[in-house]
């Protein structure tokens, strides 16, 4: 995975295509409780099947925080974790869908104090390929 | 608070602070066990303490759910959480930090569909009033 | 809602009625987890079919603390759930069902210190509008 | 223990007293997850240390909840955990503190189904056997 | 059950049975969290289909975990949980089945140390009484 | 890792070191309300304050399932975890520990179905480089 090279080494183009996780109704009321986001259309069956999605769905940090699990940073090189650029949630995770993630990277730019800034455009797609979220991530690594 | 309010009657520059919430180890170790993240520099302690931050921090991802948490978004008028702009995380959260949230309304936009997407810059402190994260988050509203 | 008032201004018979939220299973498997409570009547689905009720139930004292979940106390007036009368189990709450609080003032006490004894009645209906379970909730608050 | 025993054995006055547990910051933060109840006693340290206990205290529901559990009722004899009457919370509970649970039987009531009505007075003590609740709770048994 | 009398009092050849607990799919997600063991045939739906087995089995670890909670060691004689011998994963425990333990006394010897060391055959059986995983434990015991 | 090549190109003496995860009181309270062992050792400080370790000690069963996770099974050539052998705990693991797994490959066995068995020897160490715990590991692979 290109995120185990040097970042002098990481071409931009570099791809990476994660494992798979199903989402359950189990990951929806944990991370409820862990965030404390109750909003109905995620706790409440009889309210979301009154909205246009039809059933509950995964809150849209629930799917952020599944997929930076799915594509894990290496220990030695990775400094911070530094922040997102347009975040659009696309589509609705629903109970029993299985996500993954995609990771490209689109730019790598040298700061002042020696680091390297890569900049990684992360897909999540569902079992379909159907993509549900789509995000910038910018990771701060040593050279 | 201003999310309460028909889009039309939400003023540019209305504010709203929420209630605090103690960061706490179990925190970490849950959303490391939710998201799969098992990155050393939060689920390690040796490891940290040899990090310039010299302790456990927690995971970007886990300060942006709570700080949705933080701020709930009322039945009725929300449609979706649409998106986030700009996500930085400017300083660690470490255990033990008690963060709130402050969000302030920046713009409206109406949309073709005739509904309104709201931009809402927020802000995550600590009890030293540090600003911990920023991020700008977009919602579509019913009009 | 009217716990939002100073206690002198809280009528008696004022009313809130409570978001929903739906029992998951996965609330009753972390419920036995948190009270140490197995009861096979709510973790063992062979024993509960043989039981009246047919199915696995949610622990009573699952319910009695969505309920204070979703009666949320405000900060500031609140000086300490004081304790409870009369709780009864009226129906079983079964995977899925979905559940809501009703909340009414049905006595106020001043005592000798100062402060206020509120007396509540709350009764926690399912998606059909049966009562699941009722009690007399007490609160102390400052005046 | 008493409740392993026909009802018709059942002594007035039979007493059993529990294991311990201690109640960790890891429980108050899960049942704050579970529960719903975020208030910023339970929650938030910095809050907590402005009030009357100096510190996060459990909720008053977490304690009945560990109490249930440290009271095994036996499969069987048992119909139903009936409700309870006069719940009070005493003392605080802080992380860290051990409490255990004391039940005594209190008075047998048949009925007319041919039931038979258990009343339990129950006592919750800390490691310093100070009372942090009591309750009385009604058990449907099988004759 | 055998474990709660007096070292030398136990019989070889003496046997207990557990109650039964169902294993859901929240077990399995708790359990993927807290080990980190996210192998795709427990947390992938999709790819466990395409697997001989079908669909998502729980973790082996977590059938041994389950199996350690059924058998309550007692307070008081247990000195450690010494080790186990011999654990064989004979077959799939899948979302909704339901197990117990059995426990059968196979060996007694006395230590130098005064202490006795049990060997405790286990068997652990799903609700169509399949053996699902057999282990030898180990158990050091005062005298 | 020598478990990502295919069986046949595995050495007998090839070894792996996992990062390391310190075992928090999160993981003991999660771990005893998932597995239901609520041995006081793990749950009551005040019990195993007067016991030889002088402290609450994790679950041997819960080192075990941490290890298991510390070593990834990569998908595709793994057909089962198929069993272990001599387990042992050799040292508590307390609270604040951390632990790290080490894997070494000393036998392989061909089946008559065609697939390879392959016996991994792990120890468990915690920051010290005291073994904790230790056990043989069986696995099936495709060939």
């Amino acid at each position: 995975m290109f995120l185990e090279m040097p970042f002098d080494d990481i071409a931009i183009g570099a791809c990476w295509t994660s494992r798979g996780r199903t989402i359950t109704e189990t990951d929806i009321v944990l991370f409820a409780g862990l965030s404390g986001d109750w909003f109905p259309l995620h706790t409440d069956r009889e309210y979301a099947a009154t909205t246009p999605f039809g059933a509950r769905i995964a809150h849209g940090m629930l799917v952020l925080s599944v997929a930076s699990g799915l594509i894990p940073l290496p220990v030695g090189r990775i400094v911070a974790f530094y922040g997102m650029d347009r975040v659009r949630f696309t589509r609705p995770v629903f109970i029993g869908d299985t996500i993954h993630a995609r990771a490209e990277v689109v730019e790598k730019t040298l700061r002042e104090d020696g680091r390297g800034l890569l900049t990684i455009f992360e897909e999540v797609r569902n079992q379909r390929q159907e993509t549900v979220a789509v995000f910038t991530a910018r990771i701060l690594m040593q050279r």
